[in-house]
């Protein structure tokens, strides 16, 4: 099996690389197979991450996303699967319309066009977001709650959704989208994200820096781990096209959480000289995008179909320990 | 005032230049204005309907809708108001999924693109369709279901709306989108649309000619009368943004009937003669379509802020004989 990764470099893209070099016999619809060959993609160099894995090729390409003679070479007839993460982040979208039409809608379109050349519909997986949400919305929301997004990436969001399910409804592709939780804990550095605050105020504080906190206490976020996006999508290239039905999009099951109970599981997790490390600095820009992204869901329709979320908030930061912390010497 | 329409050729664009030129002073969210120039676009030389209006300079334009340089110059710096028809309609879209997506999709960002030049915000009226509405639906539809389409064109039509939304979210254009039921009864001809039929089991027999029934007598159907369409597409003109809250999407009210009750409406207007002209013969294609689009809906947004529909069928059939019906001779 040839799995075609966009947004390869992300930090996403380099947990699901690292789990299918560790775990290379996925299921799919048509039974178990075995991964032959990676082909990674995205503006910078993927990196491969170590040890590798001698049974599987890896082909690692650097291109723009909306380049169609790129991402035709990308997925040629040998490609069956194709993970879609490329994208320009919320508070980058919000910043430069151009950049977030460009790169997550016409990107996305870009890689579906690519898909049309080929001789049978491949799956294809797109990382969708809960800020396709927003607006005036029900205390709990629903599988069937209309999308309003208040963000340029909810709404560039939204429109790959679209695409996905139509180009799937044509029989061009296998489509299936996840609306992904905020992800946390993220390793690495703070990005572009307006959610990057809700990794941050973990990671910091356990790394021995001091982290920023520009929203509120009582503001609740919907989390998943790193771990639990990866475990989610490789789930999700194993369901049949037919347990979907009138919609190829689901929001994934997270843990919803205040700051407050946030700061309380570092406390737990990192002692009290972790939980001062964080210092409260409102930031209207940031409480407007997050704010207007719900907290609680129902989310039957993933459930019914085996996906799942963390358990708690201190599982949350226990899989941030065990996985990305780094520790300053 | 000035007015561009794009889409100026199409039977409601055609429809709706006539209402203005015999009703030139309109509302809008800052009060009565006169219209002064109407811009005309279209991909054929939009008619001017007769007798015209000297005190309202007409200048109509050929080009394509997604033409950058062709819509700067018809969105510059004097005009007011888009409204923006252009559309490829649903079965045509539905056959070519290219030209749907270049006019439905890349139209109208590039509409949308022009309006970034403007110093100031213009009101952009779009219309969306009742077929943005598809899947897993509720017996009822409401103003807070998800839209999930079966068609390209619902596809299309609901990324036009997220585009709309979030420009106006951005402050470069004060946008409203309706979404139209089914029209019913159109002038003229048939067209690609799929639900085509809808019309011409009316039209075809009050002017003496026969027509084609492609669906079962129980599907049922949401129409409006184009004069019910020009009526409420004048009158989201003239609403304050505000009323709008979190989206400046709303599904127009419409008239649910069966195929059943529009024959026996026809019958009653033009007598067994008129409904012997009708005859069925299924296709399923058409069904496919027009079928997943639902029937009954609570619009609860539209009803408060004014907009309304049609008394009931035989309003509509009314309407077309009082408006549209062509004598044979």
């Amino acid at each position: 099996m040839k799995i075609a990764i966009t947004g390869a470099a992300g930090f996403i893209g380099q947990k699901l690389i690292k789990h299918f070099l560790d775990n290379p016999v996925i299921a799919t619809p048509t039974g178990a197979q075995a991964i032959t060959e990676l082909r990674l993609f995205d503006v910078i160099a993927p990196p491969v991450p170590a040890p590798g894995n001698a049974a599987i090729a890896i082909d690692t390409r650097v291109g723009d996303i909306t380049d169609l003679d790129a991402l035709g070479q990308l997925i040629d007839g040998g490609v069956d699967a194709i993970i879609h993460l490329a994208a320009v982040v919320s508070s980058a979208a919000e910043a430069d319309l151009d950049l977030g039409l460009r790169v997550n809608l016409e990107g996305t379109r870009a890689v579906l066009e690519a898909c049309r050349t080929l001789p049978s519909p491949p799956l294809l997986l797109f990382a969708s977001s809960v800020a396709v949400y927003g607006g005036d919305l029900p205390a709990v929301v629903r599988d069937d709650t209309a999308l309003t997004p208040q963000s340029s990436y909810g709404a560039q969001k939204v429109m790959g959704e679209q695409l996905i399910n139509d180009f799937s409804r044509r029989g061009i592709i296998d489509g299936r989208v996840l609306r992904l939780p905020t992800i946390a804990v993220r390793p690495g550095k703070p990005n572009a994200a307006a959610s990057s605050f809700a990794s941050s105020i973990i990671r910091e504080p356990l790394q021995g820096d001091t982290a920023i906190l520009p929203v509120p206490e009582d503001l609740s976020v919907y989390l998943l781990s790193p771990r639990g996006v990866v475990r989610n999508l490789v789930h999700a290239l194993g369901i049949s096209a037919e347990h979907f039905g009138g919609s190829r999009s689901l929001m994934l099951p997270g843990v919803t959480v205040t700051m407050a109970q946030m700061l309380a599981a570092l406390e737990r997790a990192g002692g009290p000289e972790s939980r001062a490390r964080v210092k409260t600095e409102p930031d209207p820009r940031i409480e407007a995008i997050v704010g207007s992204w719900p907290a609680v869901f129902e989310t039957t329709k993933a459930d019914s179909l085996g996906f799942t979320a963390d358990r708690d908030m201190d599982a949350i930061v226990a899989a941030f320990v065990e996985d990305d912390r780094l520790i300053n010497e």
